[in-house]
């Protein structure tokens, strides 16, 4: 059983090893690659990519598998064996449900249709990405079906992301969270807008560079197992888990743009470098779902980047960071800025408040398209019908309304933005038990200091990977299955004092 | 047939996709990897290594191959899809005769003694490489083996880098060199040396790069297909034909490191980047050999860079970008500083008289070692007692001696450093059939200008890639065959006006 278990593990770490180079190509891509070298790059990370799928769809790996299912039965549900397995199991299941040749199409349209909206987005020009996003949607539809059995044809794709979850779930979620959260947006905007205008005036980015990474060395970033570097479209990527990577942005004319990014990015990160070092190379290092990677970001963002006592310590350094521009600025102005809630275009610029509304009309666009009631053609007009009486405005245009995100520009239509609201709600859930066990962490924060926290975060969540599902988790963690109150009453809490609601 | 040949180029293209990955996977780690991301790196290139050499020599390759023979008789020699699979060829039958298996060793005890090699070489510690030495040792000889009927035992070796040349021949080629280089080495050493304190002041880097820069793009170096990134130990690399990347490096006490390393790999890039784009992906796409590689970075480093009317053109640019340092420093000093002979430690770092000495010595190492007349154990002395007889110094240190260059410590012993010295006597071989050509050449350099030659050497030799070899090659463009004759007239006439030989 060892010599199978140790022949398993060679091969998913072979596996990986190609993933990996693929991730490098990927980042270099968005980073240091010279123009030139584009044309080559899609047929190469495609070529990386099937070549993983076939390696990992081996009817070895099966037998493997197979063989070492006896095994489990006689070790802990959490033994490292036993979850290896158990994963290596689930992923092996799915795989070999797809046909290579339909994975090759996949990645040959990914890669074909995320050219063409690099170049529609700035031209505004929804009309070329339509019959490329016409096929997402038809292989979108086609990969699920290699699912038969569903409940709703959203479900394997949100399955890929976050495990476990259905359509019919996270509907009855997001409407009872909907509930809760139109009154508050609509009493907050019905009041005068917060003045964020210190925030908008000129801030070298040399300067933003160093204070964000500041920031995120105190977070507990580690720059020994990572690095970060500037692209237009930030995200984490990684190597290894002694190379997790972060990019971000900067707006030399808003302060706010490059220094939550890199907040944000740097959570994902931290979720990753605290993963056990055992795990390597396997199906257990990684986040476990999208919505629990995206508690961390938004965690390290938002419930901790965006609080009062936060920037209690870390204002005056940054006063003292740009002088001529905050110098006569109050905290409680700044405060204020950084936590502005309003009716905007771009998803990922949005408030906490306002997020989700966005997060929701693309999900149930998702839905309504797989299941035909949406036809592409239609979806421009959908989002500014749905955008106008969910968020209040109009897009005055494609690029800042369908064209706006990368998602199904890159990847299949369904199961792609469920996780950002899951992951804002996981998030408030796990804070309010982190401070339970540990009263202090607000006090810390307020000292700059947050090694209780990342420590608890990193005992509780981070080392498991992907050894326990994101239900098994929040189970383990919260002892109770995810739950909408602890997020709401962040928000009403949160936002109650900022705007006497 | 031309299905046949389609499926031919998807694979091999597809095993140019994973080489590819393993280059930008190499520069990375050589560039931008976090110091944690080292311990999967080396087993992540082993795994694409090995994957291009089982996809490179599956029979199915060789059938196709087999097939496509009668179809290329009725082809012209020098037509691009005769070249391909003869060239194909060539490298499948070499391929072929190394089991996969062993290739596997070879890339795990690379990566082992790279590392090793990285901390050994500043602790000056010959002794902890040395198991790892004799290993490569071993494995180069056993490699060889694998190529039974040969003259000597590192021709099969040498055949990899300067595929039609031999041990003997090298050894009778470079014997004529020695002779006549010898007298103009002892003729100039024994004059009072050159006064290089032009070149040793402070030169801050971010100034270096863009006078660097701006001459490599002068020279045709295309930014739009590549770009230039700071490494310790500088070389050129691919991804693809559009995307041919550099490295350099700076220090900020000597001038003429970076400035010279940027020229040298701007020089090998060059020629990567006039490849015909139609070869892409296929084993066309390089170039033709070690030497014939050599001979563009030492030509646009040395025979155009450290010349007279190049400096009569640029000089005056340096002394505005550095009026401090050099604005009192006249022209000719200047170009005796960076004409400079001395006896010198460190290959790279040598002058372009003394350089091939520097060479010589290693390539008899090879064949001693190989041979088994030269003991890995014994290396470090006979390092110094050669050195001292040939060079005319000792070196302190085995860091400055036998661990100095990362040849051995990377790829195997054998075929690793004749191509420098080959490249220096085909550079001037090139250079004046160029001149006979183009007259106005010299008159163009000294007017910044590098359009005739670049275009002369595209069209002569780049533009080819691999579809001649070095011999074709030299014969087509020179019409004969290699000659040390061109070479040693350049060096007389060159260092005969510097030395008043």
């Amino acid at each position: 059983m060892e010599a199978k278990l140790q022949e398993l593990k060679t091969r998913l770490i072979e596996i990986n090893d190609l993933e990996s180079a693929g991730a490098l190509l990927h980042w270099d891509q968005s980073t240091y690659m010279p123009p030139g070298g584009a044309a080559a790059r899609g047929p190469q990370l495609a070529t990386l990519a099937k070549l993983a799928h076939e390696k990992f769809t081996d009817p070895a790996i099966g037998h493997l598998l197979d063989d070492l299912q006896p095994y489990t039965m006689g070790l802990p549900y959490d033994s490292d064996e036993a979850s290896l397995i158990r994963v290596t199991r689930q992923d092996y299941d799915k795989a070999v449900k797809v046909p290579p040749d339909f994975m090759g199409q996949i990645y040959s349209h990914t890669a074909a249709i995320y050219d063409v909206w690099t170049k529609a987005r700035p031209a505004n020009d929804f009309a070329i990405v339509l019959p490329y996003l016409q096929k997402t949607l038809d292989l979108s539809r086609q990969f699920a079906n290699y699912f038969p059995g569903y409940e709703h044809i959203a479900d394997p794709l949100i399955d890929f992301a976050d495990s476990g979850m259905k359509a019919s779930t996270i509907s009855k979620l997001f409407a009872e969270l909907r509930e809760q959260l139109v009154p508050i947006v609509q009493s907050i905007t019905s009041q005068p807008p917060a003045d964020d205008s210190c925030l908008l005036q000129s801030f070298p980015e040399t300067q933003q560079w160093s204070f964000g990474v500041n920031i995120i060395k105190k977070y507990g970033y580690d720059f020994d197992r990572g690095r970060q570097d500037k692209t237009h479209h930030p995200y984490m990527t990684k190597f290894s888990l002694g190379d997790v990577r972060i990019t971000t942005r900067f707006n030399e004319n808003n302060l706010g743009d490059g220094l939550f990014s890199t907040m944000h990015e740097a959570g994902h990160a931290i979720y990753e470098q605290g993963i056990n070092m055992a795990y390597e190379g396997t199906p257990l290092a990684g986040g476990t779902s999208a919505g629990v990677h995206e508690s961390q970001s938004r965690l390290w963002e938002n419930v901790v980047g965006r609080s009062r006592k936060f920037w209690h310590h870390f204002y005056p350094q940054l006063q003292t960071q740009f002088p001529a521009q905050l110098g006569s600025v109050p905290l409680d102005t700044f405060y204020r800025a950084v936590n502005k809630v309003e009716r905007s275009l771009i998803r990922t610029d949005a408030d906490e408040v306002t997020y989700n509304l966005h997060v929701m009309m693309r999900f149930d666009f998702e839905l309504a398209m797989l299941e035909g009631r949406l036809a592409i053609r239609d979806l421009p007009e959908a989002w500014r019908e749905r955008f106008k009486s969910d968020i209040g405005i109009t897009p005055p245009n494609d690029r800042n309304g369908a064209l706006q995100d990368v998602h199904w520009f890159s990847g299949t239509i369904g199961g792609s933005f469920q996780g950002y609201t899951l992951g804002n709600i996981l998030c408030a859930q796990f804070y309010d038990t982190a401070l339970a066990a540990h009263p202090e962490i607000p006090a810390e924060i307020e000292m700059g200091n947050f090694t209780t926290l990342r420590t608890w975060l990193t005992e509780k969540i981070y080392q498991y990977g992907r050894k326990y599902t994101a239900p098994e988790l929040t189970q383990r963690v919260t002892g109770g299955p995810l739950s909408i109150a602890p997020y709401i009453r962040y928000l009403k809490t949160k936002y109650g004092e900022l705007y006497q609601l």
